[in-house]
């Protein structure tokens, strides 16, 4: 049905052609019509932006369907989207593997590998990463051809804009130019992002996050991150700091944090405060986070405390999230495959938010959901495609 | 110069009609070729969109001048605004009185009045509202020609589209159509704004705000105030909260807040526990905000500790707020006459906040200025101007 020797995506050319698309890639299928109401285009604007991307073979008009209810009769043809016309490699660096995945323009994801990491050299993870590509793009004909762009997906201080690792703490890596190296290597369009940010870009275009103008997403895990969404677009911090709702002071004066401050989310429920707390608890020094989590889920007091002041600390610093900003719902995922063991700290999470949410900031929806580096592979991927559909500024 | 007969402002009819004049109206002189830059217009976009002001007499074209420097010789006109062309009164509403001020175009203070309330009915704060008015467009000939527009800034939970104020606590009122008797009272096309969020507006349009993308206001007296502007705009709240900063959760767990929540910086910092605290320092139940001040100037420890440790609950919330929105710069005003004593908390603020800033934040511009009640004003009849210069939405 598509043909391949079409080439590259339709660009975006204009910001009516980046409503357009966006609007039936992440709503479709969708009519002229109901565009043209919700954008505040005219029909003959919806008409021609929308023009580029049949042709290339991105969109498609469905068959004319009658309307039912009030206003029935006249016919409306929807334009749907082709979800296998390109597809995108997104990829996970953790410090010790990187997890990929190929996906389709709505981002499902269609293939998975993985690659363990014998060294944490920007060379070896780039020479790794084409690997990765290449098994990927090799599993199936037509993944290579319809395939352009590669999303990485990395903790610590990114420059998207340039795709700098300004900073990744567990890499150790400082001013690594990842994406050019990537580009180089792989030969595809290369965008990088924070993880917790490429996370919220899959939730925001094609998860929890559509329909919502504003919303938030948490991580909990070594440190608790945190990803905001208003009016549609990703708060980024002018300094480029957003979003840091582990040093939120929640504990009063205590316990200090390693960034300077007192009292941080992050120093009372990261998994090292949660482990070192349970060490404490229990006069094991030894224990592991399994250790702990076994010890509360087998009844444990004073294990089962040190969830639940975790799980409080976590819910305090939501609520001045959203007293401050108000979003309508928040995810909580975890980045650990440990702290998916949420009844551990669930109900205090919930408890403590309601109790310290200003008025009807309460009623703030509130998804609790591990999210496997699967899915944070398949934010880097969300990423690549919403670059690649975003009209760049400058 | 101008026609008064001319009437009505010319309207804002689209998107690019409402960018031109802003950008004009908040950042001008400014050459065509400088908007079309700046907005990504095209130069006959921005001659259209500027037209029916300049017919209107809202801009005019200055003579041209020659460019120095690299790329001189191309004559610029720039577009500029007449100031004077249109009035707008804005009145700040407290509990026992009325301040109300005729601004010109740029928000520029250009009247002044008072007017006691002896009760708080909506029927008496009306009627004296059109007094207050009739008083400041009488002042001057010409201002009632050129004034078409009323602003109110009013503590509580205000509903700016339509008007109505949900719930003010000092007034005691609930469910009060302000806007509409307002209107039918004076003649005037009336909006109506939380007051901090009024203040927010001018800040933004025409004070500090301006040029920053992104930027906080807080407010210090009874309660602790905020409003946050991210990528040009005012963070409304999903469900009509945001800015509370009043109750993060700086105390852990005390003291308790009247919200419900524990540790609220409002619970420590602001004026009624300002003042308890320090009835309890100083061992006298009689002492008033006043009677602390002068204490802690006098140089007794106990009452300076008081104010230190409001200084540092601020400073820690402000560190909680920039950490997750990375505001360009915030400024930070005393509602209360008497909090205008910064020299006796700013130094714990400051440095509470640097040490709780994360990373980048803390180098978030911070500046403490007084407030005077004329200011809020001000900020009503800047609503007014931002009313009326806004493509209103549906
Ligand atoms: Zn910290
Ligand atoms: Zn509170």
């Amino acid at each position: 049905m598509l043909d391949p020797s079409r080439g590259r995506a339709a660009t975006i050319t204009s910001p009516a052609s980046a409503t357009v698309f966006t609007m039936v890639l992440t709503q479709g299928p969708v009519s002229r019509v109901e565009i043209a109401r919700r954008t505040g285009l005219s029909s003959a604007a919806v008409t021609k932006a929308a023009r580029p991307f049949i042709d290339a073979g991105y969109l498609f008009e469905m068959a004319a369907t009658e309307r039912t209810g009030p206003g029935a009769g006249r016919p409306a043809s929807p334009l749907a989207i082709h979800p296998d016309r390109e597809f995108f490699v997104g990829v996970k660096i953790t410090d010790d593997d990187l997890i990929g995945v190929v996906t389709d323009l709505r981002a499902q994801v269609v293939e998975e590998a993985h690659r363990s990491l014998s060294a944490r050299t920007p060379e070896h993870v780039v020479a790794e990463l084409k690997a990765l590509a290449d098994e990927l793009l090799g599993r199936a004909p037509g993944y290579r051809e319809r395939c352009h762009s590669l999303g990485l997906a990395i903790s610590g201080d990114v420059d998207k804009s340039t795709g700098l690792v300004r900073y990744s703490p567990f890499l150790r890596w400082h001013e690594v130019p990842l994406g050019e190296l990537a580009r180089a290597a792989t030969g595809l369009t290369v965008t990088v992002e924070n993880d917790v940010k490429a996370l919220t870009v899959a939730e925001h275009w094609f998860g929890e996050g559509v329909g919502a103008s504003s919303f938030a997403l948490v991580t909990v895990g070594l440190g608790i991150g945190c990803a905001v969404v208003v009016d549609d677009r990703l708060v980024a911090g002018a300094r480029g700091v957003a979003g840091e709702i582990g040093h939120v002071p929640v504990g009063g004066d205590s316990p200090p944090c390693h960034c300077g401050g007192h009292g941080c989310v992050e120093a009372i429920a990261g998994t090292p405060a949660v482990v070192a707390a349970a060490r404490a608890a229990l006069g094991d020094e030894t224990l592991t986070l399994d250790g702990a989590m076994a010890a509360a889920r087998s009844g444990s007091p004073a294990a089962m405390a040190v969830f639940a002041r975790a799980g409080e600390a976590i819910g305090r610093a939501m609520a001045a999230m959203a007293n401050l900003i108000g979003p309508e719902r928040i995810i909580v995922s975890g980045d650990m495959p440990g702290l998916a063991a949420y009844e551990l700290f669930e109900d205090q999470l919930r408890a403590a938010f309601t109790q310290q949410a200003f008025g009807a900031a309460a009623d703030c929806r509130l998804i609790l959901r591990p999210s496997p580096f699967e899915q944070w592979a398949r934010g880097a991927a969300a990423v690549a495609i919403q670059t690649l559909f975003t009209l760049q500024e400058r």
